[in-house]
């Protein structure tokens, strides 16, 4: 095998691992993760597993990395290229909602997953999940106060913490109730929130 | 010792146990929660923590309902005998973002956290969760319903999901963001999302 070769299967066991691993921790949690089970899902060794991460801590912020990646990918990158107004917000919250109904994950939303699982854990994984939810939050603020509509929230930063709880309650209704009005009910509330038409 | 000693005796130790393991699960998670942790952080044996359970699963339902009791006494019992109304509403609210604000778990909210963590898990736990989801859901629309005010949202059930929503983003801003103004924000949120009065 030629050095090119390897350093670019290399990069796909990595890839794979840590697809893996985001799949497995939706479902068991981040914590939950065990080198154990992702050696026996992928079929190879456990140091084969944590080699090219050199620790499991490591590679639980790379799934929590490429998590937050799949939902940009699924939410905010199909809107940036709008002009930003009212118009982009309700795209976005289509996307949102589609997410949530649709998840690209088999456990529901990783990020809310993971944030009550490492809210009481002080470390480098609640650090970077804190970096992660407060990006998340300026943008969405920043996206509310740039569609200048109105609402019954006083500020965009209560319009964000109103849509980004909705999100939160309607991945429960769709994980954990198995609610088949969940989505639709969640657009239309998130929609009211933020003082656009129905 | 006397049978009725004893049979208090008894009482006492399984309630010491499943008030050890509500702290405990509110940090690490249900699924978290192990025996030796238990019988470490109270002084006894492993046999000891199990036996009045008869399983590990049977200790974490009893966790569970213990939260759920912890919950109820701490937003539903106080304004029970309340006449229903725009005004049990709001002592409603303030009730729920007292109990988010000065949160009775060491790790935040309890149900909120079991939840996603028991989602994807099939099985008496989950089960058990999606009962008390559903009936919290159902009287809070029926709280909602009963106020009679005006809000964007198009119906009690609408309502309740945005409430519910905006507990779990406070809870987030809270536990994982260390925000100060979580409380009063969201007191404001839901106070608009159910049209009462700032």
């Amino acid at each position: 095998m030629s050095p090119r070769h390897s350093l670019a299967e290399a990069a796909r066991t990595r890839d794979r691992i840590v697809g893996y691993a985001v799949a497995e921790a939706s479902r068991v949690g981040l914590e939950g993760l065990t080198i154990g089970t992702l050696a026996d899902g992928l079929g190879m060794s456990k140091s084969g597993i944590v080699g090219p991460f050199g620790s499991r801590e490591q590679l639980q912020i790379e799934a929590l990395d490429r998590a937050g990646g799949i939902f940009r990918a699924a939410v905010i990158e199909p809107v940036a290229g709008l002009p930003a107004g009212p118009d982009r917000l309700a795209r976005l919250i289509d996307a949102w909602i589609g997410y949530l109904a649709d998840c690209p994950f088999p456990g529901g939303c990783f990020v809310t997953a993971a944030s009550t699982e490492f809210d009481g854990r002080p470390g480098p994984l609640r650090d970077h999940l804190r970096t992660a939810v407060t990006t998340w939050r300026s943008r969405l603020s920043g996206e509310i106060a740039a569609a200048r509509v109105e609402s019954a929230h006083r500020s965009p930063d209560e319009a964000a913490t109103v849509l980004i709880g909705i999100s939160m309650a309607v991945n429960q209704e769709i994980q954990l109730l198995d609610e088949p009005d969940a989505a639709e009910r969640g657009r239309a509330a998130m929609r009211a929130a933020v003082g656009l038409p129905q």
